[in-house]
């Protein structure tokens, strides 16, 4: 990422005006996201985490792409931070009809929303926003096309931190359809930010990475050879629909046993490994149900983090006015 | 039901932790519940009932099924109940391309939702919720295939009450689609529970219901015999979107004649009958608009009463915490 | 409109129960609603207003047409006014087949919703709502048909106001889709309340008005001589969904030729002319972006301004009980 999208998500001293990258982030800064984040931890069953940092504010939901999880983690998220919260599922096929996207963002905008939360299909939809909007407006980008998802990155780190004890030094492989994955990009982007950490990928037929995008990673033909001695194991979601030519890919069956993150394969991995997977979950295929069920399996604490990174995200964003 | 579900949905100590069927409640739990749900009923025109039992807790309405009405009630309820409220509409058949339904829950649980609020077609949908939730985590059956639906049936027999003032020696007559109705079998459970009730069942050809399932009510084959007396008439919705082979069911000119609630039938029951009907109504198929709107007809207030249930419900489910 | 109308809208001491249509409204009152309205104005970045007059109130949002502007705007309107909002998203063609509107309605009258927000393709719809609901009920049109859109021309009439410090001797310009338009309609009669304006009318072939709905304003055949001159130009959205046969209007480009606002246009009003378009926008059909984001353009202006005329119109009905 260039300086540009940098000047234009931090402020000149230092603050988060928008969140399109984690490309580029300042290292401390993103550590103290993370502490502010665990902040809005509660033990299940008590209490969620109020805040009031939003309160007569206005977070609009601008969901391109349909989402259930990602788009009610931001919504609770908002109403936590004591938000009005607007919901906007638009299909991306009614806007090449109708008004252009940055009339309905000035529109919106024209109404005191104060922080878009956009999902699109589209590369650089969020920053084209972002570029657009007023001085005191945010732009939270919630997946970009197969580019960048930040607050998954966060939240993945979130969770790592909280097992490793550190962001660095780690053995991470990264297994399944790379890519296409912004999931993938984001968590990239958030590991070479804070360390040294070793990089291992592993993709299928049809579903390889541009290695270009993840300079100082590893790429393995061999899943069991990736997750060897490995600290986090991470699936991804097979995303079908950026796949063009669904031929060339192995069928379920097949990636499992070559793919798959199952029993046998997972104890190749250290003997403190977690697995990961930033959801939904294809059970049977990209990971067996006893490994995403099993003791080292952090994926629902993934959910909970997401959740708690997002309120910090809105309240960083709102303290950069 | 089995001790089983009754061990589920109440807590040793008779608490309501969750609402699946309103099979084998405790009478005077109930008796207290349609209490409670009485001191949420305000004056038109005033300020509806504002309670603050569920301030910082997150509802989720489930809803696999379409739904207006109950959607809406429950929405109100949890509103007026302080607590922050996520609508997630799910389309059945995306659930079984996507992830699983236990996936589904998990990962909203994990965002610390503290209660659901389920609609399904599936039979036995909301147990298997139940069972899978955190203990703290309430689940609440909105409408379960032809098997249940709770708070219908306590908004059923609250209005019943607010009318005759007991729930005990009432003659009822249903009538209509008793086949598909998950109304028809909570009304009666609800009304088995409470007292000794004369239920008349009357149901067209199609729409025949499994006698198994109401044991001691009375199939009639003719409308005006089971209605002749009768202190309570409900007439039931037409579920065509349950019934697989409507060849056999009657035109809605012939169902009108021959089961439809019009005034010279109404005329049979008793002088001081109530006529119901769960909405939203066929008129002119199941019920005449005379009828519907005449003097003898509660059929607004039960909507009014389902909204006070529900905040009781809501109540109750936070207290067994 | 008959008094029988302005009966149903105003109460007896002048308050405003309904707001159907802005025909027959007393001037003063519209007047003093404006001047109510501006001051929920807020400068961009500030918190927006907050009134706590609908606090413990529930605003329901029917639209039986789509919408996102007009259903944003109301939903924030009500949020800022404290009050508790359902959004009810129907399809026109399900309400053909299920209940009947009237009993939509009553089912959510009993639920204690204090105002309904109705936008309908339907001729006499919110009329029809308004005569069947409770004294304490108020129905606020959010666009009828071609007939009428009464907030729409309450914000254009306070941004007119706004620049020209006077809604009275103003030579106003409308251009556009006037046959099939509400917006036109409702501007029409506001202006025709306020003062003694110059209404000067334009439109393709297809889109002709009926003169009859417009007493005493202009229809022009030349755009460029509707517009010479003008104080306030107004182009209009072509309202594709209600256009029949669409064989007789004109190409896009044509359009945009003969009467589309383009700066050579806009050059031929006055020097202080306002450009005005009640959005969404047909982009280079009705309107070139220059223009659009142009120093005359008012067109986000009467975004912000339609939210602070809602809520001034919540807060009108809200006193009206």
């Amino acid at each position: 990422m260039g300086n540009d999208k940098q000047t234009l998500q931090v402020t000149a001293d230092g603050k988060l005006k928008h969140l399109l990258t984690l490309e580029g982030l300042d290292k401390s800064f993103v550590s103290g996201l993370l502490d502010h984040a665990t902040t809005y931890l509660r033990h299940a069953g008590t209490l969620p985490a109020r805040d009031f940092g939003l309160q007569g504010r206005t977070v609009a939901n601008l969901f391109f792409e349909p989402s259930t999880r990602t788009r009610a983690s931001f919504e609770l998220a908002a109403k936590r931070m004591s938000a009005d919260v607007l919901n906007l599922d638009v299909n991306s096929s009614s806007r090449a009809k109708g008004e252009s996207l940055l009339d309905t963002i000035h529109t919106l905008q024209a109404m005191q929303v104060d922080v878009f939360v956009v999902r699109d299909a589209g590369d650089g939809i969020p920053e084209f926003i972002a570029r657009s909007v007023q001085p005191h407006v945010s732009v939270l980008n919630a997946g970009e096309a197969a580019v960048s998802h930040p607050t998954q990155g966060l939240l993945d780190m979130l969770t790592i931190r909280q097992h490793k004890n550190r962001l660095d030094g780690l053995k991470v492989t990264i297994i399944g359809d790379i890519g296409h994955s912004r999931v993938a990009s984001s968590l990239y982007h958030g590991l070479h930010l804070m360390g040294d950490n070793e990089i291992r990928l592993v993709a299928p037929p049809g579903m390889q990475p541009d290695m270009g995008r993840f300079p100082g990673a590893t790429l393995y033909e061999d899943a069991d050879e990736a997750v060897s001695g490995a600290d986090v194991l991470v699936a991804l979601r097979i995303q079908r629909e950026r796949i063009d030519d669904p031929s060339g890919i192995p069928s379920e069956d097949e990636y499992m046993v070559r793919y798959g993150l199952n029993a046998e394969r997972v104890a190749l991995a250290a003997d403190d490994a977690i697995v990961m997977h930033p959801g939904p979950m294809n059970r049977g295929t990209e990971i067996t149900g006893d490994v995403a069920d099993g003791p080292q399996s952090v994926i629902t604490q993934q959910v909970t983090n997401g959740l708690a990174v997002r309120m910090a995200v809105l309240s960083a964003a709102m303290e950069s006015r």
